[in-house]
């Protein structure tokens, strides 16, 4: 048996990699422009229901991550660097965990009034979201380094957008008089918003080191 | 000289780290049975002796992981994939680290009440190094792939009773009447409790992995 | 061909590992110099500019740490494992992030007085950095085991150094009649210094582990 039959027999298995790292930035996409929808909801009880079905997509994703990681273990070959894939995998999963994180804290820390700070980390969100599915959707083919790099790029100035954003809410935390408690409660939502973007940023990075290896 | 000479060399060497692996769970599986006492612990002096206590074990515990690294470095050949090992001397090191910096805050911050979520962690962590300590063991043999599921089942299960067991902890501190300087405290060693019950998680998920390549 | 000029061909590549590393030894040394002096300075317009000329730098150590990964990305060859470079070049950014991100919290929280606490971290900060750089500049020719493993001690003790210092700030903290706001930005600043010292012992682990198999 020739390496050419080898190679065939393998990437039939291979391939299944693209498809689950497929299904987790569509995940990620439903859950940013739920998360978005909801900071924009002026019904309180509606805002919550919003906030309250990003648990489910978190859920979905946790499977489908679980099965990424098994198939890790399972495939001897794979389509690109082993720890690329471990990398990938893990922040894109972040993403989701730390989405819905940030959701429940201002479900449980009974937040009615949304801030201009956490509607600009949930703008910021989206996009970048949206940028991941794209740099995702290019690893099939592995050529357009150009839309990659471009993906990261744009990405890493969202990331950027948001540390100044988090810098900005908590000075505006400090400087007002603001209850010690409700200073508590925002900063830990503020930084795990930002934890979002950092975990984007994250996973950009590893889909650009990706593509330059292979492009 | 055959393969099977080649083998048998490095055998001896490789098998060190399952008993470094042993070894860490077991400092780790003491480590949880004093933390668990000491929460019950209602002499709030013979409390904080039995909390200091978990210092001695956590430095032990980095002597041990230090080992594994040198180990790392020195062989070529190891018994399974090199970032694993990586990976689960991280995992389980940190396990030792929080679990004493719980104990550390509760000492440092002079909480002399223990209340039910800090019974509730310390029982989840108690029943998660247990289940980590069979995962280790499993690794010698490689064999019983259904055995180290379900540990990764119940680790992942009692890591989710961590996150609504935070949860609870951070709704009841906001929804009370406590002094913002209690929810600082409570707040801090609260988050640390449930990194534990993570990097229980992150370490059932790496066994799990290793086992799925080997079994 | 022989494997002599396979291996001359790709030593020039090969080499520019060492010399990006130096460069963020650099990096960092010069921002732990500019950190040490602004908390030192009692004029406190002067002080924040030192504090903020950290910036530049930090944003200059961006560049240089995006180099080594489009590099690693780019190499196959590479003079030690790819994932020692991959660790090395991500605990060295972190130490420059983390350090204008203790500098920014300086700024933006109005930090008007410099207590000890934090003028002990930027010594332990400076120290370790300098460390740092030995291990660094030893890379290149690995071969004294024993300067490294010197440079991984002592950068170890001081990073126990800084637990204690964050332990004996936090405690200074919750025992003084000091005001919730107060507490929650020093808390804030304290963690983030100690977690220089933490990405400090990382960098410091990765240097040893690398030497040791290569030496």
């Amino acid at each position: 048996m020739g390496l050419g039959s080898i190679v065939k027999i393998f990437m039939p298995k291979d391939k299944v990699f693209y498809s689950l790292f497929e299904e987790v930035a569509t995940n990620l996409s439903n859950m940013s422009d739920l998360f978005i929808k909801a900071v924009k909801e002026e019904d309180v009880s509606k805002r919550v229901e919003l906030l309250k079905s990003l648990e489910e997509w978190e859920h979905k994703n946790d499977i489908v991550t679980h099965k990424i990681f098994v198939e890790l273990g399972r495939n001897f070959i794979t389509p690109f660097d082993r720890e690329d894939i471990h990398y990938l995998a893990t922040a894109l999963d972040d993403i989701a965990d730390f989405m819905w994180g940030s959701a429940k804290r201002m479900i449980n820390y009974n937040m009615s009034e949304i801030d201009t700070i956490t509607v600009g980390f949930a703008r910021i969100i989206h996009d970048a979201v949206k940028l991941l599915n794209t740099g995702v959707n290019e690893l099939r083919n592995m050529r357009d380094l150009r839309a990659v790099t471009e993906v990261c790029v744009n990405v890493n100035s969202l990331e950027n957008e948001g540390d100044d954003l988090l810098d900005k809410g908590m000075m505006e935390l400090f400087s007002s008089k603001i209850e010690p408690v409700e200073i508590i409660k925002k900063k830990d939502l503020y930084q795990m918003l930002e934890l979002v973007t950092d975990k984007c940023e994250d996973a950009a990075n590893v889909i650009e080191s990706i593509i330059i290896k292979y492009a």
